[in-house]
């Protein structure tokens, strides 16, 4: 007796990995919460090895969750934090004296080359390395001193989504523990989550219609300013890979420094407003956008304060406004997500693009 | 008897401004390099003060430069070089120890708000401060401990030319001083002083054809690596403010970690070739831009070994490869130049600009 066919698996349909992946990232994030106790033994081995200058290193998603590091270790424990030059060390053969750094690698994988020998590098030259990845079993974490898990889960879609909102919660989560608050911020966390999961299915449900509006667009500025400049390069390489739409990310002051010459009615600008020391300045290059007749996208827990915009997608306001990148970057996910099928593209499956990145 | 009328002084016509700006190149470098004692001095001081953490802070094209810096003093001394964050100590308060740090601040008028107010506060914090600056008379230079002068002269023009230039070069010469290799370096300079004299009316003859065919264009990719990523930078803002080009500056592996994928035949790409380390990525680069169908402008002193580009702008070979993108950047701004008259606009009054932004 033959046994019956199993059923064939149902190839997903376009987008559907990345949407499943930007539902989970809730569940991530708590997952990353069940490692806190090895978040915190890094941090006091490097403040007890006085490893204040903290330098970074990833491409792509990491590398922008980097962006965000900057702030977390600059504002919990006064470190001074880099996003550190690979192509320096790894190409160029600088020898630069790193006792007194902490080195920390970001890579989903673990097996980006020339991350793993700047780590190699990085360690010879007196640095603490620290490796930020979700395969603890990787070449990358068989080289750093410490590993950390990302702990996000297998990601299939090639835009990452739930591995950047990790990093970015892994960094700060470091860096708080480093200023001996890391309790606190973990705590903090898990009420992120629970607001992610709140505004997830609600974005869901409000950002397609708004994407469709942008159908035919081929340029765009994405501007967020202190943490949220994170934010801001993370959408813009989503819009990128995904809708094939030329995102640059912008601080508020660049934008102004430049930029805002090149506004014209065809050019929307995305802006990601938060409740902290830098919205004056994010409502002020705002309201110059709308000078030029572009349309605006506010976005954020303070995006209801950016007068005139064309659509308003505001997002909760987190316990403190360090936290806000990890909510604000969902919209930005979703309206990628949207745009791309409204283009006619597949967001699992960027052109030219494989999940693991070998290139140097 | 009355005197007679002075002869109406003719108003310039469109980037007549700019194009004198980038002629008078190779005289500014000059003017630079009889300020070379200054530079020995303030470097003989970073060193003797151990202030071999290098912070350095500007906007626009005085940020382009900055990225400059951090191969040149990565390379030169061996020292870790940042572009610092503004708004994290100006704008959220942090408080960073900054003893062990030289802060170079780079602003042509010496008057940017926030750059004046981060070096009060790196000053407080213990840093060597030092502004690179047009205006020794300037609020800035009145705040930093040593003032070394750009020497570019009156800059009219609001797209920065000479005054980038002479930025990448006063940081070189700065970090070569710094590691006991000025005078070299300063004679190195004087070499391609002379080769941009010759290289400039050359280039102005051969690239206003060829900013004829990319008139109609609305978005680029400008690709660079190492020392070049800051040519990159700089001919992107120069294409963004006078072209109104959504062109974003790639290192040759940020492309292939997600912007490739955003590549069709409408989306040409800018490269930027030299002879060292990192040519290979660039070749390598260049390819998949090939692949991708799109039109490709291959720039530098290795423009030449870039396969099947659709242009090539060659430059002239300096004595050293860190000298590269003082001649590299010109072919950029002579494009960004002659674009702009292609487009109708007038490269000498972007729309919604000021010489100096005091936006914060």
């Amino acid at each position: 007796v033959s046994s019956p066919e199993p059923a064939p698996a149902r190839e997903p349909g376009p987008g559907e990995k990345l949407l499943a992946e930007i539902r989970e990232q809730p569940q991530a994030l708590l997952a990353l919460l069940e490692h806190e106790a090895e978040y915190a033994r890094a941090a006091a081995a490097a403040r007890d090895r006085g490893a204040t200058t903290v330098r970074m290193v990833g491409h792509g998603s990491s590398d922008n969750a980097a962006a965000y590091g900057i702030y977390a270790f600059g504002l919990l424990p006064g470190w001074t934090a880099l996003r550190d030059s690979i192509t320096l060390s790894v190409y160029y053969g600088a020898e630069l004296a790193m006792a007194g750094s902490t080195a920390i690698a970001l890579s989903q994988s673990g097996q980006t080359p020339d991350v793993v020998e700047y780590v190699e590098r990085a360690r010879r030259s007196g640095a603490f390395t620290v490796a930020l990845t979700n395969d603890a079993g990787s070449e990358l974490a068989g080289h750093a001193e410490a590993v950390l898990p990302l702990a996000a889960g297998a990601e299939r879609s090639i835009a990452a989504t739930k591995t950047y909102l990790n990093e970015v919660a892994a960094l700060g989560l470091l860096a708080a523990h480093a200023a001996g608050r890391g309790r606190v911020f973990a705590e903090q966390l898990r009420v992120v989550a629970d607001q992610l999961g709140q505004v997830i299915p609600t974005l869901e449900r409000t950002v397609p219609q708004i994407a469709l509006a942008f159908t035919f667009v081929g340029r765009m500025f994405v501007i967020g300013r202190g943490p949220e400049f994170a934010t801001a390069r993370e959408i813009a390489l989503k819009l990128l890979e995904t809708c094939r739409i030329a995102a640059e990310p912008l601080t508020a002051t660049a934008f102004a420094h430049g930029p805002v010459a090149a506004l014209d009615p065809l050019f929307p600008v995305w802006t990601i407003a938060s409740h902290d020391d830098s919205l004056p300045a994010v409502v002020e290059a705002a309201g110059r956008v709308r000078e030029a007749g572009a349309t605006l996208i506010a976005t954020g827990d303070a995006a209801d304060t950016i007068g005139n915009a064309d659509y308003v997608l505001q997002t909760p306001k987190p316990p403190s406004p360090l936290l806000s990148p990890l909510l604000s970057v969902v919209p930005g996910q979703l309206f990628a997500w949207a745009l791309a099928r409204a283009k006619g593209l597949d967001p699992d499956r960027p052109e030219g693009l494989a999940k693991v990145t070998l290139a140097r």
